[in-house]
């Protein structure tokens, strides 16, 4: 039995109390879950094209040429961000807009910053 | 050719200015790799264990049994979050101890969150 399918009072007897506060192994699958959304180099600069079109929305044409892939991949990519909760899609007319979900890249990055941070000091 | 292969005066010519804002394929591959990093729930725990240590330093015989992990795998892990650049490794007798680069995860945080920002609004 690993010390994280302990109830919370017991963990601190099984092991030193720093330990114990650290980040659980259920929250370090859910963070590196949505890290690996982002830690990868089309991703990134899909993120970075959408946040810098006008009005933070781009269009779904303009995103296969700069990052010179093809259609399929960069639609995997798409779907990889949306998932993850970084990006919306909507669908008007026939073309697919992408747009910056409001804070989530803020809640990623301040997610793995408390992962990272001394607890209780 | 690339947009990135273009020098920099030449891409506000050859694309939208908002895509020669955003992101190059060259910045996207150093900033993927550090949050390939860190997208690992077994490299998490380690930072996130490191940092909840008294004095932000932790021996290696110290990181192996809360992660359930064996040594040669929690080994690696460790060598990784060496490599690039987030923790820092000392042998003082038998042991070798582990730190958090001082500033190195808020610096990734920031790298991220630069890359996702609308530029020059």
């Amino acid at each position: 039995m690993s010390v994280v399918d302990l109830p919370l009072e017991v963990r601190g007897a099984a092991c030193s109390p720093a330990a114990a506060e650290s980040l659980s192994a259920r929250d370090a699958d859910l963070l590196a879950r949505r890290l690996k959304a982002v830690a990868d180099p089309a991703r990134l600069r899909l993120l970075s094209i959408v946040a810098a079109h006008d009005g933070g929305e781009a269009c779904v044409c303009d995103l296969q040429e700069p990052l010179g892939l093809s259609q399929p991949t960069v639609s995997h990519h798409l779907r990889v961000l949306t998932d993850a909760g970084l990006l919306s899609r909507s669908k008007r007319g026939t073309w697919a807009y992408y747009a910056l979900v409001p804070g989530a890249a803020d809640a990623l990055g301040a997610a793995f910053l408390a992962s990272v941070a001394p607890r209780g000091r």
